[in-house]
């Protein structure tokens, strides 16, 4: 499959542009003619410079408001496109893309319309080059791939193809099987996009929320699916309008759009009904999960002492001492802490630039060998530390924000990783939990600079096969902060990422903290949570105040049962129900210097979410706290 | 009129806000349910805090989905009901806003609906208090104030009443003339909003893009003409719901709000079509302008002779000197640049504070008394500098980046401006204009921080009362810009505010260098830009080169007489045309240390615009000029 990708989808100038579309890994590139207007050369040099980095022109484009015009404007649209051939043999591409004519007084006669698009097609091959036709979902007449194959089919020349774009059918919820009846060669270029859902203006939606495959709503997988089935050859190309890539870094989100039509290919592959005629990209299989196996904090001297105390006061016991290095392990239940005070090591570094922080997270998988293979696949970069004698090789992988992430398989023949590399404190291990202890992790909630939200949802489901909710917006008082969970399948790993959109956030102002990396807070399991609270409070914790105005909307929403009301509000519990029924209990610590917090969950009747509802409550609480 | 506003509409913590939109002069606030909710503390503490703030609570907000309900529903509703009339005797309010339901399953029956909303009066009676009935555009059965209306109508009780919002009548383009016919004393509350035009669902717009009456598209002045002509003589209470507000400093919001508010009065008088039961707001009346007398730099010692430099190229000369300052002013035709080198004073804190940059400008209006008086009587800040013997008096305001605007009138019988105040080289004044000399200033162009558009919006309008024009969103390879043009009703003062919505963009650096307060450009009118450009050259001043690509296209685009594009083309003139045929030549010089440049333009056949869509072509050229 070749890989394609149009210039607008990236920040910067060209130059910087089809640099980094090249680093990315991409075949080609479509030229969009606003670059090529803004770009201070000839064609005739974005031609010599993609050909020295090799990436081949694979269109140009747009040539709009072509059809179903007046007899004089067709003249004129002629000429305008005999102009753009000349220009186009300039450039080296022989492709270039009509959209569907927008204009108010287009005339809707499919038979003019055969008629002018079989001039073009025939102008086209006079000057030795090709016309793809697309339906823009906005079109004011075209507005949908099948009516446009309708007119293509019949003009039935040789130098007119149709070209589909995944937004411009799945925008308006075409349906999409019928592309498989579609002769694979008569379409000459597929576009790629995804996007969030939104009840918008399509045009509006297209211009400015479209993504890569993977971070939208949008089954694109299907889609390209439907296209692979009709025997098609020619590339996937992405073509991004988004407000956030036109600011982001060009290099990044050039390669994250390179992984996307990866994970694409991945994703289709698996939905494949028809035939591919294309080789497509096929990693190794995501990974089973079975949780998390630890979380590691870089620490100093100064402050690992003040955080295994905050551990400690939360029930966690010295489990071990890692047996080369300057590493404990905590633990409770299945809940794993590793603090990491090693000099000269991964960890050092990363607190050098970030201070205290989450530098590492390993996850329990099937086969941490694969999920390693899986990952380099799509062009994350592998991650090797110092392993003293006797220790575990785990394979690991930088996450966006620089810390790793390690694999961590079940090895029934071979000593834990915790035997292995942990000098272990027999006596404190293995006793059975009581009420109120926390089990394991339930989930770990991230602070992330706003434009790089879309880069870990991508990381989580090409990496690690997850799922992603659709994102919430969340009010801080100061602010807002967009937040989105992804998760695996069975909800044994569970992330939630916090990005703020706004820069005095309780979230935006923690990430400055961490100067760019950081831990919103860790939530742990308990099986009652009101028996946790009191052995939190036992052990002196501070819990966040919860407004008792809170409750008194609780109870005016729900019927609670006897004293319930009055324990969540005496045990700063928060509350959520939903539609099933399933119930969900939690409550938070205070923040440990104005960022990071520990927050402890009871899920009963298979509640599935993260109380997001009251997110605001506890941003609210947060902020009260440092501003009054 | 009493002022009011709803605690959502600003940002920071519920005491934050209260004390906030005191100190902005409000008489008294609408609390949002959820502001209750997040407060940590008792209805009774925030009564408390109101009232040593001398701020009455007019409103407690919303209470939903009331009406249309079962049987069982209603009763589960009138308990939540009850639970929050005795919350509002805690808060010290008597009313409440009910707002429609937006339930799929509400029961669409008028009869019904009336019964039910009668019940609740009864039980707001019994318990003292009072509902008002709003439809939400969004609401699933009752959506419009008329319907609203209606059923109010029908359930005829005295706690029972009709509240108006703006936004939910706009919105859906509503009319809003029988709004006259509905009694005034059954209209319990008004609720205002504005918001620029978006295609896109309701809700989201209102959640959203809600901003102050002046900053939108929505005709805000005449919904509360209507109103007032009811005989209502409740509060205007501003209720918006924007991303922006919920990031923006709460004290700068808040005062906007109620200068909106002031600016809604005077709008609304002047429509006034029946009867206002209340006195309003009268400042004195907007100014009639003559354009701008002069635009003043700060410069010290190092950057005036290079700036002095840039002007003479561009073919000012020296005009005069001041009497008491350093201060030196240059001229061309009418267009006037002071610089002003003088220590200790106004200018040089401005310079310390921005560096080199536009510290003030003056405006030619009929009576500067009386602006000066209608600036103030807003709440801008007035301004008085020190003045030299003999010198005029210039009443002056600081505009919201802290810079001044000063307004100065013709007086026939007294010496100008210049005159009083400088030293003036007769023998280099009063030469006629050649071809292509610069004869004024066409409208001069700021960089401003993301989150002060509307203010400036605001101020412009109120103090100056200009119109603005909607916002263009403009492509910067390194991000978006939005751009929002304000205009004297006669073109003769003109201004372009740019505020970058991401961080790389040139507009964003050049706003980083001038720490906050930025000139992005001067432009210049001449009656021949091709004269003016060989002028330009003749003195050595470099322009910026405009890619050849941009001519090709607009050779595709438009029909040009003989070599008109070889001319553009040569001389790096862009161009545009509207839809009446009128035209817009312009030309740039280069950026003076990466950050303003000057414009030069011509304006034919009554082209009104300031050539948007070349903006993304200039961006461009910038950004290639530092990054390649």
């Amino acid at each position: 499959m070749l890989r394609s990708i149009a210039t607008v989808s990236v920040s910067g100038t060209l130059v910087e542009k089809l640099a980094a579309i090249r680093a990315a890994g991409f075949d080609g590139v479509e030229i969009f003619e606003n670059d090529l207007l803004y770009f201070d050369g000839s064609p005739a040099d974005i031609r010599k410079r993609c050909a020295d980095l090799g990436l081949q022109i694979m269109l140009f484009q747009p040539f709009r408001d072509f059809e179903g015009v007046s007899k004089e404007r067709l003249a004129q649209n002629l000429n305008r496109a005999k102009r753009k051939f000349d220009l186009m043999h300039e450039l080296g591409t022989d492709l270039v893309l009509v959209c569907s004519n927008v204009n108010a007084n287009v005339i809707a006669d499919d038979a003019l319309i055969v008629d002018q698009l079989g001039e073009l097609a025939s102008l086209a091959e006079r000057e030795g080059v090709r016309v793809g036709f697309e339906a823009l979902a906005w079109g004011k007449y075209v507005n949908s791939y099948r009516h446009a194959w309708r007119l293509v089919d019949a003009v039935n020349h040789p130098s007119l193809g149709l070209i589909l774009d995944s937004f411009h059918t799945l925008s308006i919820d075409d349906p999409v099987d019928p592309i498989a009846d579609i002769p694979g060669d008569r379409i000459v270029f597929v576009q790629i996009a995804d996007a969030p859902l939104h009840k918008m203006d399509v045009l509006e939606w297209s211009r400015h929320y479209r993504c890569f495959p993977g971070q939208g709503d949008l089954d694109v997988a299907r889609f390209a699916d439907r296209v692979l089935a009709t025997g098609y050859q020619g590339p996937f190309s992405l073509e991004i309008f988004n407000d956030g890539f036109r600011a982001a870094p060009t290099a990044a989100t050039a390669a994250d759009g390179y992984r996307s039509l990866l994970y694409l290919e991945e994703q289709a592959a698996h939905q494949r009904t028809g035939q591919s005629a294309q080789p497509l990209f096929t990693p190794p299989a995501p990974p089973a999960h079975s949780g998390f196996q630890f979380i590691e904090f870089a620490v100093d001297s100064t402050s690992a002492p003040r955080l295994a105390q905050r551990f400690a006061e939360a029930g966690f016991h010295t489990a071990g001492k890692h047996r080369s290095k300057d590493v404990t392990l905590y633990q409770q239940g299945d809940a794993s802490i590793v603090l990491n005070a090693e000099t000269d090591s991964f960890a050092s570094e990363f607190f050098h630039r970030h201070g205290l922080s989450l530098c590492a997270s390993a996850f329990q998988v099937d086969d941490a060998a694969r999920v390693f293979e899986r990952a380099t696949s799509f062009g994350y970069a592998p991650f090797s530390g110092r392993v003293g004698p006797n220790e575990r090789v785990v394979p690991g992988v930088r996450a966006p924000d620089g810390s790793l992430h390690y694999f961590v398989d079940a090895r029934p023949d071979e000593p834990t990783l915790y035997e292995a590399d942990f000098v272990l404190d027999a006596q404190a291990n293995g006793q059975p939990a009581g009420p109120g202890d926390l089990t394991r992790i339930d989930h770990v909630c991230l602070d992330l600079p706003a434009d790089t939200l879309d880069t870990w949802v991508l990381y989580f489901k090409a990496v690690f096969g997850f799922e992603a909710e659709s994102a919430w917006l969340l009010p801080d008082p100061y602010g807002l902060v967009r937040s989105r969970a992804v998760r695996s399948a069975d909800g044994s790993v569970r992330i939630v990422l916090n990005a703020s959109v706004d820069g005095r956030t309780s979230t935006a102002q923690s990430l400055h903290i961490y100067r760019g990396s950081g831990l919103n807070h860790v939530a742990f399991v308990t099986d009652d949570i009101f028996a946790a609270v009191e052995q939190l409070r036992a052990r002196d914790v501070r819990l966040l105040r919860i407004p008792l105005n809170y409750y008194d909307d609780l109870e005016a929403r729900y019927d609670f049962a006897d004293d319930m009301i009055a324990r969540m509000k005496d045990a700063h519990v928060l509350y959520d129900r939903d539609a099933q029924g399933g119930e969900f209990f939690h409550v938070y610590t205070e923040q440990m210097d104005g960022r990071f917090f520990l927050e402890v969950v009871q899920r009963k009747g298979g509640y599935d979410g993260y109380g997001a509802v009251n997110a605001p409550v506890r941003l609210a609480a947060q902020a009260q706290r440092k501003h009054g």
